[in-house]
């Protein structure tokens, strides 16, 4: 299921091969970007940047990359590359289009970092017979087959981060925070800042809601256990914070407080690990592709760089991740 | 209006102090504590610590501080007296209650550390002939008669360490970001905040709120100026952000995101300039009780620690920080 | 090799635990205490903390923890219960004097956070009957047999976080920095942080060391390349980084500079990683004594905690970290 | 002796100014080129940036700025001009070749940012007929006549920063760190960030250095006061930190460590004091030029953006900061 080590599938050495992010951007895919077009170039392949998603694809916003651009962007957030969304990115004359834009060129191959709606058109172009690779490119550890994507850890680090900053004007005040944090489908970014910050509680898909028993072991928190501040973590679409935290506030000892944390979560300098993991994505991408291995997403699985057919990832039930909410459960 | 040097006023050594924060805490209270307790230790005088603001006062949640108690806490947020509101302080068998509190113990004086709500409650109890000095810990800097009041340093770093990160991510898109600060009577945050991050608009009550010229100039910067990405800074209760990104959204090529940064701007180790206001307004708070100058607060003026009668500094019309505002118009 | 799945080695429930910290402290040593206590409180087993590693096991400066001793240690660098060096513990008189310290307060189970030295005091009480589990502790991931260490992520942060506040300074002077890190017997600090600031060069045992040639394409890169500064990485005790900037000033157009991080290195609050890692492997080490499996390592191998015996993890021929060194190279 | 409201000294209105950045370079430096950009745009000047200091002065490196060029560079270290020494820049003879290169372009004003060493370079070219103007940009604040100088405030925090996270791993194993800081002639940041870290002992010109006192008080804090860890901080060229590390581990009972901090001072995205202060200073600087003040710098007193003679500046005594060593001593 998994591909590791790479054998050439034929075909004639490419020249020229092109790199799009699309959907949210995320901290890391510079470096993605970077790693491309350095290991690309080290092989003489021409890296070409397709700027704006697939919106520039279609359009043709296609530059030549020069080593220049690359030279600074190591440390920085988002994507120099731009990103947008193109819902009519499904319809097969918009992909044709795209496909000519590659074509004029002689582009041979294309890599795409990104979420699933991202993977989505790569498989499309794929099966169009565009050599096509994606790189999981998002803060929230939402694609199958992948252990981590690129972004993930740093916008981990935001969230703890901020928790750390409440903690202490939060011990000030008997308060407990309700936190909104994103997540997107799965809620990896719920569940282990829960666990690095020691939340009282996280309210996700997995653990469900159940108001009137938070209510209730807050004021046994309180209590019985003398907790002078306290950390609720909720995922994105779960709650309304505000309307818990206010009813924190009517019907405990603690005051209640909310926040969003929002884009926040998203910015800053990527953390090592997204550096590194974004480097090792876009070198194997690289050798993938120059491997005429078409349709393969990039994947760390078990600690390992491997790939995967994308519709096998896109089809994958998610594994539950089992261990970590019962660690989370016994932490409290 | 204002003294710097410290005439004693009279009266016998006291030999016990006592210091309590009120209001909403502020990075920097502990290490005003710190410096009120060293600063008197040495000179052979006990400090007792109050928790819970005013509300511990009238309780008697009083006790002696101890070296240890002070070690470690120059570098926390928050205040390790804990804070609290108490609108009933106002009547005066509340304040009896209170004055009777330090007189069973022996205190002859008290410094109190918030803001412009704290000073009334230290002024009334100068008043009923409890030696009494205030210290201005807000984050709002909003206390007329001093130029800083501690907190507001760490407060600005945490705003403009936030739009550090939403930076990147925002150029990605072509984004506009809307950003709610706090601030209080005065604007001095998102003034501030406004100048050192180079925001393109700021929203005070001093500025006043054209939706309309806004919207047409966030269209100028994009289309005109070619600019990325833009960053528009309001103060609390000035306008509904959500609504202002939307609008941005639909009548600019700007994609509009809006965020409430709330309280992580009090959160956060103290950045060193609060470090050394507050150790600096501890030790002259200390000199002034010593003195016997009852009914001052401590002020920091054209960078000198100076006192001044709280009721001046209360009445006082708040000087309008005019250059300010222009140099952020020039550097639009 | 590896064991995942626990089956009871049978003996009696135990009732009370130890743990110690030894060697260098390493941040996230406290979040494994507190998952210690945790996850042992759940069972009704009480907990030990021993206090400046193996010397106090031998002097008895062991207590009770509370649950209020673990409540606030998550965020924190370093280890309440401190740390030292006991040469000595490899004499059995000394040993056996550590195990009547355990005997007398009728202690079963002990768990040891540190290095492959405090692996080797934990594998000799093993021997002589006591119950004794591992878990790996050290800023520099040089422990065989597990994937990372506790710390290894922080130490790597405060790397990427010190090279990138150098970069900006760094270009307006045309400089290269010469930046000594730690890693001990392994490199994987300075591979690492290589990879993750895209430094230039990187200088370990792996690599060795050939002055001349770096030199030489010190001069390429800023002559050919034009590139405006460099970083060169380089391993402790490798070589003179003070000496090797010297040299670069003199003989190329950089103006070379040299830094030693030390032991900025092995601080601050532990980053998101090794929080979630240091609890994880806490809360194995556990299970692992109470199922009496005594003279094991906790691991995290392949992305799984599993746990391995303790001779085998020391007497196992360090896995060459081939690919992430071809990475290195490939992106220079 | 100061100015502060400006009266046209008569001549022409300026058309075009050139700008540069010379020293070491100060973390704001590039917020001050952004505020000159911007203000002299808005009055229709021409800003010319000169690269690489008084050499590319010389040498004819001189480019016109264009807006785009400032753009993004407020929250960025370092200066984006470059910059370098140049000890020739006395004599005459190369003086003449500078303001050659200024009448060639029509450039007839010059603002100089730097050290004292710049300034010398700025009064000579005003002495020779050149409209020259200093800002005061080094994180030393060793200028006479300013309180503060650009990029203080962010070198203060770096240390603050570093000190922070060796407390937590200093208290786990009983240690002293003895810290090298930046501070050239004066002693501010040793003093600033001793008072802001609440370190045990500064050594700086001031105090003195009597490395017996230290020892015994070292060893007093130990014994009597039951210190875990205890911090020194030395200003630059006073003391070799490693070895009174060294004594102290000998002849006390804290483990000493040292640690010069060196570059990581002046790095990182400056902080919002220096953002400020460079963008009031940029400003004020070119309201000078325009009014045709020659041979002035910029100058932060009592909290008010002014103006002095450069002679006066460089030729007062520095202002002893005694009350600040006095609340050192008094927090200890």
């Amino acid at each position: 299921m998994y591909i590791q080590d790479l054998v050439n599938k034929g075909g004639m050495k490419m020249k020229k091969i092109a790199v799009l992010t699309s959907g949210g951007d995320a901290p890391g895919m510079n470096a993605a970007i970077r790693a491309i077009m350095r290991v690309a170039s080290r092989k003489g392949v021409e890296v070409y940047g397709i700027y704006d998603g697939y919106t520039g694809l279609v359009n043709g916003k296609i530059e030549k990359l020069k080593n220049i651009d690359v030279s600074e962007i190591l440390s920085r957030g988002g994507t120099i590359l731009g990103s947008s969304r193109l819902p009519e990115f499904k319809e097969d004359q918009v992909q044709m289009q795209a496909i000519n834009q590659l074509k004029e060129r002689g582009i041979e191959g294309l890599i795409v970092i990104g979420g699933d709606g991202t993977y989505r058109g790569a498989l499309e172009l794929s099966q169009k017979g565009i050599c096509c690779v994606g790189i999981p490119g998002t803060i929230d550890n939402d694609i199958n087959g992948t252990d981590e994507t690129i972004g993930f850890h740093t916008a981990l680090y935001n969230i703890v981060d901020a928790v750390n900053k409440l903690r202490d004007t939060s011990s000030s005040h008997h308060r407990c925070f309700v936190i909104e944090v994103m997540g997107n489908h799965k809620d990896s970014l719920a569940l282990y800042s829960g666990i690095a910050c020691g939340s009282e509680f996280i309210i996700t898909k997995n653990t469900g809601y159940d108001e009137d028993y938070i209510i209730q072991m807050m004021d046994y928190y309180e209590k019985q256990q003398g907790k002078k501040h306290a950390i609720i973590i909720a995922s994105e679409k779960m709650i309304d914070v505000e309307k818990l935290a206010e009813r924190i506030s009517k019907e405990t000892h603690f005051s209640g407080r909310s926040i969003v944390l929002g884009h926040i979560q998203r910015g800053g300098s990527p953390v090592p690990q997204d550096r590194i993991l974004a480097s090792q994505m876009g070198q194997y991408a690289v050798e993938l592709l120059l491997n005429h291995q078409s349709g393969y997403c990039v994947c760390k699985k078990d600690n390992h760089i491997v790939a995967r057919k994308i519709e096998d990832a896109l089809n994958d039930v998610s594994e539950i991740q089992e261990r970590m909410y019962q660690l989370f459960n016994e932490l409290v």
